[in-house]
């Protein structure tokens, strides 16, 4: 079994250094240098064992997704992410484990140029406590707030896929492997946000279900918004399941954990949107529609329509 | 029981503002304006139920020293703190616990214009992590790895209070008032880790113990270090205890918990060091001196002493 600073001087082998970091781990605090002029955006998930994911998910993936987690969170506000400070929770000091985490990890930091600036590990129940910062500029981010009625609400990729493995694996079957890496290896849509800064009016990340995000941004800007479901993009392996039309819909409105991009932007950008988004790497669906009055109107064929249950919240009852 | 967003509002309804904070609480990401030219200082650290705090401690008391440890790391670096993000975790979303918390985290926040800036609250077992940001000139920061062969060690304020309450605790009895403030509510030095800028070659806060922490900075730094135990400050209500000189120093050495800062200056820089601590409000006590070597030698009556136990190290079965 390890120690506390073995683990650490694992850690600190591993990963990447930044010019922008004059001290990393090892101090009691590390030590920045923000470029000239840029705002800092800041974002902290906590992802624990058995709440966020399932206990016998691979470590590789816990590393993974709790950097994703918080990529989304700056994707959404089209910050570009620098640094990165991790606390982990562990029962005992497990080198192995420490180090498939880092796999995970480390993949996922160096696509996106993020450097692990410090954090600590303590004894207790397994929990990944990630901060991360980022630069955006003055006046440039996007935020939850400022829809404008007549916008049109997009969304990023294809949702789904992860609500879709959670419910195998909550049934306790294998979960397809196409839906399965949804779950736990999501791709944050960095470049996405970033490229939609001069584009979108509010912009939030899909966390909690599209349904329930959309309504947070609606809230936010004192705003309603009407969403077509059946417009809702779905990916091939969400399409192949041998389910019904209306438990894939409630998937995709309210299912969560997809980490998608949803914005909102004046009708006459849609053509910027869509090569933005192009550019990007990402498709992006035009899903409703930005209104005065309050909440979100689903709607299939024509009728409104209600998911089997609203998007998930933390402490409520299931 | 309140649900998640409630939680939030609850918070955000309570945090103190900064000017430099043009977004805190309530989108994906806080957005942040850092002073021109300064270098960031950024701490994390997690405390765990049962692990760094006994299991009954106040909700005032926990809120306060989640705090409290984070500013004692930036105090070690000399940097001012600014902004500070919290996860919390809890079984279930117990607002009275909630407001408790804030108590304390708010009193201690207040008198150090620090402003809560955003985190998140999921339901896990009790544990805080936060992270916390100050700001400090380029090139100012105090570091472990700077001590200088000759230079003094000093230590702030006096030492083994903490770990005397935690002993009484550990035998089931109640705890001297005057020694559970010392462990519930420990005074993170951040005016006198500002004013030893230009004073200290090396700092770094006691919280392992004097000893394991003095010897991180001694490694650090690639030299030793000879300790006066029987130089170490002692609280009037340390000295009231009925127990034995031995149990004392083990307590003042290597107890931990202490949060004062432990720093290496220039001998002739020993008056400006007093007047600098005098003007932070808080004593200092010279007892060593670095020296060519590794490891940290401590001494009693001029012969070699060792504590009972070792500092202590997460992960480390006692």
């Amino acid at each position: 079994m390890a120690g506390e600073f073995q683990l650490i001087e694992r850690i600190r082998a591993r990963v990447a250094r930044r010019a922008d970091v004059p001290l990393g781990i090892g101090d009691d605090a590390a030590l920045l240098q923000p470029p000239p002029g840029v705002q800092l955006a800041v974002a902290t998930d906590t992802l624990n064992s058995g709440i966020h994911f399932p206990p016998e998910t691979a470590a590789a993936d816990i590393g993974w997704k709790a950097l994703a987690v918080n990529l989304s969170d700056l994707a959404a506000m089209g910050a570009l992410p620098a640094w990165c400070s991790l606390s982990l929770s562990m029962p005992d000091a497990d080198g192995a484990w420490v180090d498939g985490f880092l796999d995970g990890f480390c993949a996922l930091a160096e696509r996106h140029g993020v450097a692990l600036i410090g954090g600590d590990t303590t004894r207790g129940p397994l929990s990944v406590c990630m901060s991360v910062i980022g630069f955006v500029e003055p006046g440039a981010a996007l935020r939850r707030d400022a829809a404008q009625a007549g916008d049109d609400v997009w969304v990023s990729g294809t949702l789904g896929d992860a609500a879709a493995a959670l419910s195998f694996w909550q049934r306790g079957e294998p979960m397809p492997d196409g839906l399965r890496g949804r779950l736990d290896r999501p791709l944050p849509r960095v470049a996405l946000g970033h490229a939609l800064r001069s584009l979108a009016n509010a912009c939030i990340d899909v966390s909690d279900g599209l349904l329930a995000d959309l309504g947070h941004l609606c809230a936010a800007s004192g705003l309603g918004a009407e969403v077509d479901v059946d417009a809702l993009p779905a990916s091939p392996a969400l399409v192949a399941l041998d389910v019904d039309a209306d438990t894939r819909r409630t998937w995709q409105a309210s299912g969560g954990d997809d980490y998608e991009l949803c914005f909102t932007a004046s009708p006459d950008r849609a053509d910027a949107v869509i090569e933005a988004a192009s550019a990007s790497g990402v498709a992006v669906t035009r899903i409703g529609r930005i209104a005065a009055g309050d909440g979100v109107v689903a709607r299939s064929d024509g009728t409104v329509w209600q998911p089997d249950r609203a998007g998930h919240e933390h402490f409520r009852v299931p």
